[in-house]
């Protein structure tokens, strides 16, 4: 690749922030960065070339930034919550170059949230309800899927979502199972013959961030369980149900994924569609960035903007500034503005961060910044852009 | 002048701010700046080079900021404050480029909050103890003082300082009149013979930023009087007084100065020295930078950063701001660092700067970015100066 000096050249800004949590989308973010860079440029009589994509690692808000950047809207579709209450769920699906791909955050469907005005019923939530997004998405064409798991109530292996699918759980009896990790303990044999035919046909694409293991200390009903009600009691049946399932799986497919790490994100939920459909799992920064492109619009770029409600060190490890930066080319500079800077310059040189400013203009609560993020957003671009062009056209007086 | 393009050559920046009042003196802030500045230009391998010149208005701090411009501490001596009663008072000399300059804060001896711990007397307060220190700066060798006369407690038309430096202001009796502006109603003749022979060879230059006259609705009595204690009867006394003095003046120099804007500034402070020591009288900004040699310093620099502790459309009026981006090249960019912006990127192009920022990391309260001004102030530079080297570092991707 070749280097040109710029002057008033166009200034081409790739600008890939992440939501500001509770405060605004990371499409409202783009936005207002865009229009930050936007009057810089006019200012300076640079003319500015936007490359505007909403960005998310996987986590909550990750569905709003994909359908943001695609600039589209989620579709609805009835589905059950963990408890099997009928609710209503979203999910995305997009043709790109010819490539139908499907967004799904699980937990529009077994989400801890949804089910936080009754008694959490740890062994009985279930994945059932995901199911009813994953066939909308089948319906709608999809090829691949990607599937966002965390902030779930359930604990079942992804139990409930085969059989949403058509698999049948099975006791000795030949009966199905109940719903959630906890009746697991009855599973015999996994009668796959009534699965949707297009399931095993299916990319899986599953946006993780965690490495836990199945089973164990570190697994999902140790780790995870309790914040989903599960006393030490529930702990410990349903990490053996979890592992009796594994034994179950392992026994038909002949492949163990009990330790591959994980298997025990989401209640285990990936163990079911790594087993069977030979899902990938894989960091969600990561798979986002695929599905959005984000590595061709970075290298067409000149700087890169991105920013999230607070970046400090866990920022860099794994998250959207960090996934950015990865992403673009070393020589790029990238910028992040946040509601709170926490880390230090430093830190910003170790991650290969050219510079990091708050949007905060004085002495502020965070009601205050959180109340005008977009505006700050937009001010405090548009005067890291206005520094930038300074420096694009530098000149000294002669010595 | 001929410009050349930059790339990875030194950084030569002026850092020229204010103080940020209350939270850092302006020596302080500038040394901040320019720890960030030498910070980010180490990190991005460029030589930095610093001309570091705190700077100051003509208002209170100005005496500091000059004292740590030339690297040097105040003098004490005493003086007497505006009620008569012993005190201390600080000015400082210093010679550059053969030229022996004294900088006397005239508040240091007739200031408000120093007799604010008894009851105003706004008749009989004096600029009698400014006199120490002008006589202080003339045996140290002074060819030129800048006096700054703001927050004065008197209203005595400099009758005060004239006594002290050795002339005589005679009733019609031919006894020495009494202390402060209301005995001027007394006053017949002025008697210079016991004069200091080495005033009226002093050049006197009187910082001013005030354009009110001596009397009337917008004179020294009338709009400062009442926040140094008269009351309504008091003004029209102090106003009388101070006619009467002018008209003895103009009587024995045949010059009337009463009109000319600013002698209504610190109780009329300036008209004696200007109706018999031809004293200048120039806003603060213009004094101080004439004293610092800011006009040399901003023309060698690529860059110059300033700062106030609030940036809001009065700092474009004269104040330290203002006047750097006045003395500055029109093609130097000027960046602004503030504890509070409050003026937008339109304000900011009107006024010729270039960009502006917070010292906020996030969200805090007032008191957490005041105790930690200095530390943030070096952190806001540093990041200016990162991004204003990435772009001036600025490559693109070939199309």
């Amino acid at each position: 690749m070749s280097l040109t000096r710029t002057s008033s050249s166009a200034l081409r800004v790739a600008v890939i922030p992440d939501s500001f949590k509770g405060s605004a989308t990371a499409g409202a973010v783009a936005r207002a960065m865009a229009e930050g860079v936007e009057r810089a440029c006019a200012s300076a009589r640079v003319s500015a070339r936007s490359a505007v994509v909403p960005f998310a690692d996987g986590g909550e808000g990750t569905l709003d930034a994909i359908c943001s950047a695609w600039g589209i809207e989620p579709q609805r579709v009835a589905v059950t919550d963990a408890l099997g209450r009928p609710a209503e769920g979203r999910y995305a699906v997009h043709t790109v170059e010819g490539r139908t791909t499907g967004v799904i955050e699980a937990a529009e469907a077994n989400g801890l949230p949804a089910v936080s005005d009754v008694p959490l019923q740890p062994q009985r939530a279930t994945t059932y309800g995901v199911g009813a997004l994953v066939t909308a998405a089948l319906d709608a064409g999809c090829e691949e899927v990607l599937l966002c798991i965390g902030g779930s109530a359930t604990t079942d292996g992804g139990a409930g979502l085969l059989q949403a699918l058509g698999a049948r759980l099975l006791d000795s009896s030949g009966a199905q199972i109940g719903p959630g990790g906890g009746a697991l303990a009855d599973l015999s044999h996994i009668d796959t013959e009534g699965l949707d035919p297009r399931v095993p046909g299916l990319r899986w694409r599953i946006a993780c961030d965690v490495t836990n293991p199945l089973l164990g200390p570190e697994g999902a009903a140790a780790v995870f369980g309790p914040q989903k009600g599960a006393d030490p009691q529930d702990v410990i049946e349903l990490d053996a149900a979890l592992g009796h399932f594994a034994d179950v799986l392992a026994a038909q497919t002949g492949q163990d994924v009990r330790e591959t790490p994980g298997m025990g994100a989401a209640g285990g939920l990936p163990m079911a569609l790594v087993s069977l459909f030979d899902a990938e799992i894989a960091p969600g920064g990561e798979l986002v960035a695929e599905v959005l492109g984000v590595q061709q619009v970075v290298a067409e770029a000149e700087i890169v903007l991105t920013g999230e409600g607070r970046l400090d060190s866990q920022s860099l490890g794994g998250k959207v500034v960090d996934t950015v930066r990865r992403l673009t080319p070393d020589q790029t500079p990238v910028f992040v503005l946040a509601g709170s800077v926490e880390i230090s310059a430093a830190e910003l040189d170790a991650a290969g961060l050219s510079a990091a400013l708050s949007i905060a203009r004085g002495p502020e609560t965070l009601n205050q910044l959180s109340a005008e993020a977009e505006t700050r957003v937009s001010c405090a671009a548009e005067q890291l852009i206005r520094i930038y062009l300074s420096g694009r056209a530098a000149h000294r007086p002669s010595a």
